[in-house]
């Protein structure tokens, strides 16, 4: 039911060594061989497997199975978390879903290391949880914006790689995304954000603020991409100018991840003869 | 888009005195003039318009309103809740939902009072709140199964109702739903997760004990359901020996709620003209 080519996840996946993002085409779409209307019916598709795969996993918490998938989405403001949000993983039964969004940090997270607050929105076995913003923004906007001084910048990038490597010895399989837009594509959202009344309350003007720091920006990304782009939790860019092939990607890497856990349903740990004796037998209920 | 008709809320809904579970059907499907596959595309079209009174709702929280949703489900094992959120929760955007479980509860929720667990699952401003079982369990099971001693379940169903009633004043609309299953349907029902391999996980031994029990459930719930129906937080009966009918029954009192705030895209808090300058005069951004 996918019709991506599977060798997709390896070219989304960011290469070892220096990160140049404005070598990454933005309105790309690697891998899919057809238009707009042709990916949202591939996502569709894809719903049936998504939802047969986390049942599976949710169903493998209760014999015990401590493996649970940690979806990370990054991206410069308009790039399309929400809209990943609520077409992909809209597809997926909301029991087993956990988003955790990060904004700002509160007075009580600041007194914390940054991976606090991380930490506490993890999700629990069985779950396929999502980060929408994350620990990624304690060496993006705080690089930035001059929040935390370089040598605590760089203590971060070694201190992320070994908290992503525990969380996968814990039985985490972690997707990391960088929803990949052109600063022109942000601006012509931003201007539909700004013409459509329905949409005033998305915008920020602090949003042009940030926007004006794009090369920045770019340049914190692709120091962040190339140090914590490890074999435990890679990151992966998607191009992300065409919305429809930013989630079917999103959606591709996440059914790859989940068909890669060989998902079983559990063995029962009762004896099914006896209970169905038991139901058989069992004095009239009204 | 909603076929149902529009006093299929007052229908389902509890009338004030003593309940009687006997005399009120459960595999009736009042009020939709319609078979299984009319009612599972009731059920689609209502999609649409859930996200976008869902979306408002999340976009007023934005402009300081407090006003949320707190949907009860409250059944007997293998009424449905589950079903539900997947099928009727699972067409909102899933940003803008948060469900919480109840499970018995840990040896810290018992050392406080019942509804010290209940405060911290509530869903904050903007949220559509799904409690898959509730506060209602510390008046059910514990009733049928003695977890407090008389008085102190005679006081809970006062302590929920003032509960409520100081949820509702601070902006939340509660929707209270028992799905309403036969004991032969639920026979039913577990006979079949035992034929089926690939739902063994979701049966459990004292399931059977539970389900001897079922006079003293019924009598439990028609007690509450008397006690705490209210004006602010009513109960409704969900007829739910068709599954189509439960799901699409819900959907349409979630959307008959979500109408009923009137719910307005917030106004611009800035000078849209301002933001429009600035973005069409900013320097080059690459």
């Amino acid at each position: 039911m996918c019709p991506m080519t599977d060798d997709l996840t390896a070219r989304l996946r960011v290469p070892a060594g220096p990160v140049d993002l404005t070598a990454i085409e933005t309105d790309a779409a690697p891998g899919f061989d057809g238009k707009k209307a042709d990916g949202k019916k591939a996502l569709a598709a894809m719903g049936a497997e998504l939802s047969d795969l986390q049942e599976r996993l949710w169903a493998e918490r209760t014999a015990g199975s401590e493996r649970r998938v940690l979806l990370v989405l990054q991206g410069m403001d308009t790039s399309g978390k929400g809209g990943v949000l609520r077409h992909t993983i809209g597809l997926v039964d909301p029991q087993g879903v956990r988003i955790t969004s990060f904004k700002a940090p509160t007075e009580e997270e600041r007194a914390h290391d940054f991976l606090w607050r991380i930490e506490k929105g993890l999700p629990s076995a069985g779950y396929i949880g999502v980060f929408d913003r994350s620990h990624y923004e304690d060496v993006l906007i705080a690089r930035v914006r001059g929040f935390a001084d370089p040598a605590e910048i760089d203590r971060r990038y070694g201190a992320i790689n070994d908290f992503e490597a525990r969380l996968a010895a814990e039985g985490f399989s972690i997707i990391k995304c960088m929803l990949h837009i052109s600063a022109d594509e942000q601006k012509a959202r931003l201007a539909e954000r700004l013409d459509n009344p329905e949409k005033h309350w998305k915008y920020n003007p602090g949003d042009l603020d940030e926007r004006a720091l794009w090369p920045a920006y770019r340049e914190a990304y692709e120091i962040a991409l190339e140090r914590t782009s490890t074999d435990v939790a890679p990151w992966h860019v998607i191009p992300s100018d065409k919305k429809w092939f930013r989630n079917l990607a999103v959606g591709h890497l996440l059914l790859q991840t989940l068909r890669g856990l060989d998902l079983r349903w559990p063995e029962a740990d009762f004896d099914v003869e006896v209970e169905r004796q038991r139901l058989a037998e069992e004095p009239p209920v009204q």
